[in-house]
């Protein structure tokens, strides 16, 4: 076989040459800038996004690679797979404990400060009130200008376009990471209109991708024992685990983070997935359990009753009657509307934002962020001060007014006598969970004023539309539920008003309110409503909270798309949708790549030429042609350019020779991990690669570096299916192909269920189950570890 | 273009005939039995298990169909499809509702009878007992045997295979949905050591799909209104619906109801219909609510307090120290062991009930369990009798012995004094629901003896095996309960000895018991995980159930797989599991159909040919391939075995001349309705289609009835990735092709997220949304209705 190989291969390299890549078979110009202008709108280098690959990795140096290792590797590949798990919810869990210990105390602080100073004098408590603010925002405004430029926001379209296949740099950096922890605690902590909860989603994300990559690269942190993950496929289930331990560690929902990582987050799940995903969540519970419980004997600070929503309402109301349905629908319309209009007046103002403010550098961003931190100052403590108060109820099982220095209901603001509360105080005045807590509280009617209720509303949504899109990380969730509980507790007060025999408690209408408006703005649905029956601990609202969502996702829907894929639009992620459009159905694949050029490689390339491709174009994938001695051609495989450029860079698989190399030798000669790009780096660039003129002159076979078998499909077949392939097996590449003139044969349900022989190796690495441990099942790799290796030497064979 | 047509027509009809499949392309009659052996082991006319499809329809007769509707009917579709969601949840409710109240009246009736007897006879009470859960399994397994033979067992198995993609004949027919519910209650009623709560689940499945397909074809229930869900797709997207409906009715559980539809019976998971399958779950709660608080007044006789499933043990065990972790790891352990062990011996019961015991015919099966269905009275009320009885605790609190009549702990039975009660009777000599709720129970300390427990869960536990397997409805999922419940319960009364200082509940241990079973045995993790915690209420224990499932899980998946795995292995049921098996990384997509030899059609066949060829064979589709002018051959698509023989029935597009059609009046000829399958029928035959002699001379031109672009493969691509692409994507077939000449083009994201033009239809059947009727946007078919199709034109020129 091998004296047929090396004839074989003269031939072919005969014919290698005349087919090079000419500058006709490229792309040119224009092309490539396309590409980059939906690539790499806000890349630095132009390699600013990229797109990632979910597909079984199948080269043969890669397989090689494996096969060498032991029995030993796969066992330690599962143990450390359920450890990152473990360990994604410990760092998870204790970064949350601590942006809330650090949030509750500063703010704790900050009103004991003001409470104190302001019996002396108002506009001294004022004057120090905001100065704290400010300082607090300013810090953190600083930190992300200067340090993390990519932990502003949310960061959840950008771990959505990262699980979506789509990689914005700098979004899983260790900076990123703490930046983001820093950046919350300074914006949450001055009083700003944003919420901390969807920056712990980012944060989860951060730790674990940075624990997959085994540490910082930059910073030197990275330990050898724990990179062994490799594919983007292993990655990218590690950061869904630490999408859902955000969640899980924000709202303490274990389920709700599940399903939001299943629902909102990830496009492509795989059942064995879920049960890590849902350990983690459970260990970053555990977590924060008990370390809430430690505070709770007063070792935090003022962290203790406050910190970490969770909205007890198990007091609450109990039960409904169907009358009650139709002010709930009016909520659920309500929150329709308002999560519409908050989406496309945030759209509005961000594009404005983008396109004038920003671009004038981080000054600019300081600048409005600290005035915005001022003009939140100002309305949070002016308007309580122009409201009326209130007497107190005459129950004595309310404590009105609260003591000084407490949480609670009914805040002494401003008031002439004693016996009184001021209630714009007791929400707007107060840490955003307190204010939710007191919106959300049961027995405690007529509390508010319609008139306060109604300014506050006013007054909060317009600052929650201006502070989005600034430049500190700022989470959407809690200014949902402040805006959407205030409007559910106003028709909460009309229908005790109207429903007076019914058992109606208006904290049960602010949880509805908050629900909608959620719904109405992030349009999520089932892992919403799961969130809010963990928040709340009331399993007996869920049809109710369910019919809400159903109602405001519905109105929402009819305006315009969720605040996460209208956010994603904005920064040119393009995420792909779950369905292709309607159009696809009457295009066909050729149609769609129509205006594009292809540039082939041939097996075995100069080294020169490589780098010319290279350079006149950005495509990330070049299909490889060879020759037979009869003068067809075939389409061997793939290659990608990332692995061109390591194999450029490396150029220990150089070769004098224009023939086919020796494939035993090659994986010895590479270190596998040199081609995983680690996730929080810009990849390389062939501008940083210098050849010497004799390597040049060089040859490369690429035969065991590409991928053998990419998917294909017919010329003619409907874009709809091409769209459905590449969505639902994650691809990168489609090799679009003539009709085939013959079947070679039909693969049917029954030839994937042939049974597994016992020789076979049953070694299955992304099991969830320890079965691959059992003793008498031998985890043997001989099939991997035979030289002759069957998908290679068909291709050897065909020559 | 069409006197081209014309004319290639004739030529292509000249090559035609040369190439009609002979013998020798056959895959003659080994092939054949082959594959009836994996697909049709139980079947009776061959096509008992059919293989479904969840692509995208493509071909050209239903595409023209599609395009013939109008905007109006997409609206209608809409609304339908919502409307279903509504009434599977409705239907789903009211059926566990009737349920519940047929089985707690019948059960109620029959305690209180034997109660009341037993003042005065214990052997005449005993004898009456027996008697009358003799007659209620009689009815039952007299249902089952003569009635509805697939409405035996817990119908999971064969939901989760229809789900994805086998379907087994009979399992959605409405005799199996009334079957189900009355088979249920007589065998729930009568005592047997089985559960309703797994044949609900059916039962949501069967009233899904008969909605799905307008009604009962058999019995004349059909309505054309309804009868507007035309592909595989739509229909399991319905009974995804409602097998999430079911466990929701089951287990008042509405989000683990869309958990276990997510995690445990879809193969293809699409996030649109995540928020559908909520809603139906969210209908079902509110029915079985609002049925409940009906009944509280007491019209419903015994049912009311009992019934439903739902322990509410939120005033138990509120907080857990780390010291406790142990004994749960341990229940974990024994729920792994005693699961997997609970697997292996149902498997090799039924196997052995299968190959020897169900052969001899009805009378065997009917005497069987009723032969169980005695020795099951005779454990259930002898037991008891020979224990003996304790004293009452001291405690007021405690109402001990309960009253007659009522449900409860401390049951007085065979016991000397007044003040005493019978530990074994309370949980044997009592319906399930009760049973568990005792065991469950707070604030009863040693109220069960470390003996009793261990009797019972002996006794149980073989009645359980024993039990599984017979020609009545039975779940697994209260059993499972029971047993777990029970052990957890013992280890409970151990650590609260061990732990005197520890605020320990033995009810909660109970609980953990029982999810360390249902987890060792059934191996579902997050949908049972939720579960647990909807049906008891209590959102504290989620991080203890989780930690006993993981381990639980853990232990048993060393041993064996799951419950309905093996389950369905055993029927013949072949699910493909979600991961490809390591060996199929090293065999190429040639190798996996190389005994096969592929059976093509021309384009124009003659009626004759069609019909020898598929009595020849039983394979379900075949290639057809056209002939250019120049001898070269081209595949232009996949004809499906039923659609071929909707078009041998038919007979309206046989046509006199072996030329190709004229395409656009085909539509006309067909109502594409009589494509479609109903889920409920066999399927037609070739047997019983009989063709004249002139007829059989006659041609049919297949281009419109073909899909045209078939998934195709290239012959050495590794297997691994061939099962993801069929498994992801839920094909049927999949062409392996030669490997490609070349490449015509690349498609990359970019190439499919090209922005909208604003003139492209954005028709989507399957959104969640409302946005479709946005008015502003044009709803036109324009594109389709074009009587020069993309797809079938391009295929015409290339003739």
């Amino acid at each position: 076989m091998l004296s047929d190989h090396l004839q074989n291969g003269i031939e072919t390299a005969k014919l290698v040459w005349s087919r090079l890549p000419t500058a006709e078979d490229d792309a040119g110009p224009a092309a490539a800038e396309e590409e980059e202008d939906v690539f790499a709108r806000r890349s630095n280098g132009g390699s600013g996004m990229e797109s990632l690959d979910y597909e079984i990795i199948e080269n043969y140096a890669y397989r090689e690679h494996q096969a060498q290792r032991g029995k030993l590797w796969v066992s330690y590949y599962v143990v450390v797979k359920w450890l990152f798990a473990l360990l994604i919810g410990i760092g998870t869990g204790y970064a949350a404990v601590f942006i809330n210990l650090a949030v509750e105390n500063f703010s704790g602080w900050k009103y004991a400060a003001t409470f104190s100073i302001i019996q002396h004098s108002y506009f001294a408590g004022f004057l120090v009130y905001i100065l704290i603010n400010l300082g607090l925002v300013f810090s953190s405004v600083f930190i992300i200008t200067h340090f993390a430029p990519a932990a502003a926001g949310s960061g959840i379209p950008e771990i959505k376009g990262y699980l979506n296949g789509v990689d914005t740099h700098g979004i899983l950096l260790f900076r990123t990471l703490v930046g983001k922890i820093f950046g919350s605690i300074g914006s949450v902590g001055g009083g700003l209109a944003l919420g901390k909860e969807g920056p712990l989603v980012h944060t989860g994300a951060c730790i674990a991708s940075l624990l997959g990559q085994g540490g910082s690269t930059k910073y030197h942190l990275r330990s050898r024992w724990l990179r062994i993950f490799e594919s983007d496929r292993d990655r990218r289930d590690l950061v869904t685990c630490g999408c859902a331990a955000g969640v899980a560690a924000a709202f303490r929902a274990p389920v709700g983070g599940v399903l939001f990582a299943l629902e909102e987050v990830t496009s492509w799940w795989r059942s064995q997935l879920m049960w890590r995903v849902f350990f983690t969540s459970a260990v970053v519970a555990v977590v924060v359990r008990s370390a809430m419980s430690w505070c709770k004997s007063g070792k935090c600070g003022h962290f203790g009753s406050g910190g970490f929503i969770i909205w007890d309402i198990s007091g609450g109301q109990e039960d409904y009657s169907f009358q009650e349905l139709l002010p709930m629908a009016i909520i659920g319309v309500i929150g329709g509307l308002l999560g519409a209009l908050f989406n496309q007046l945030t759209l509005y103002i961000t594009k404005w934002r983008r396109s004038y403010l920003h671009k004038k550098g981080s000054r600019v961003k300081i600048l409005e962020v600290c005035l915005i931190s001022v003009l939140t100052s100002i309305i949070s403590f002016g308007s309580p001060l122009l409201t009326k108060c209130s007497p107190c109820p005459d129950s004595d099982a309310i404590e009105c007014p609260r003591p000084p220095g407490t949480d609670g209901n009914f805040v002494n603001f401003y008031c002439a006598k004693d016996k009184e509360y001021n209630d714009l105080a007791t929400i707007f005045f107060n840490t955003q969970d307190d204010a939710i807590r007191n919106l959300f509280s049961a027995k405690t009617f007529h509390e508010y004023s319609a008139q306060s209720l109604l300014t506050f509303l006013v007054m909060f949504y317009s600052l929650a539309i201006v502070t989005f899109g600034t430049a500190v990380p700022a989470g959407q969730f809690v200014p949902g539920i402040m805006i959407g509980s205030t409007y559910g507790r106003l028709v909460g007060m009309f229908v005790v008003k109207f429903y007076k025999r019914l058992n109606v408690e208006e904290g049960t209408y602010a949880l509805l309110g908050a629900a909608s408006f959620l719904g109405g703005s992030m349009r999520m649905t089932v892992s919403l409503c799961v969130i809010m029956v963990e928040i709340t601990n009331n399993l007996q609202l869920l049809p109710l909270i369910m019919l809400v969502l159903l109602v405001s996702k519905a109105v929402g829907d009819f305006f315009n798309e969720g605040l996460y894929e209208m956010q994603a639009q904005l920064r040119g992620i393009p995420l792909l949708e779950s369905r292709p459009k309607q159009y696809m159905r009457n295009m066909t694949a050729k149609e769609a790549c129509k205006t594009q050029k292809v540039v082939c490689f041939s097996r075995i390339v100069k080294v020169a030429d490589i780098v010319s491709v290279l350079r006149s174009n950005k495509h990330n994938g070049f299909p490889v042609v060879d020759h037979r001695p009869n003068g067809e051609t075939l389409v061997i495989g793939l290659i990608l350019r990332s692995h061109l450029l390591v194999l450029l860079q490396s150029k220990v698989d150089f070769q004098n020779s224009p023939f086919p190399c020796d494939l035993r030798g090659v994986s010895n000669r590479h270190n596998f991990s040199d081609f995983v790009k680690p996730a929080s780096s810009k990849g390389k660039s062939i501008e940083e690669i210098h050849l010497a003129q004799d390597e040049l002159e060089l040859y490369l076979d690429l035969a065991p570096f590409l991928n053998p078998s990419p998917y294909i499909v017919p010329e003619d077949m409907s874009l709809a299916k091409v769209y459905n392939l590449f969505r639902q097996l994650g691809l990168r590449h489609i090799f679009v192909v003539p009709r085939p003139s013959r079947v070679i044969g039909l693969i049917t349900r029954k030839d994937l269920l042939v049974e597994e022989s016992d020789d076979s190796a049953t070694l299955e690495l992304q099991s969830t189950s320890v079965r691959a441990q059992r003793p008498r099942e031998r985890l043997v790799m001989q099939h991997v570890q035979q030289p002759e290796h069957p998908l290679l030497s068909s291709l050897l064979i065909q020559q």
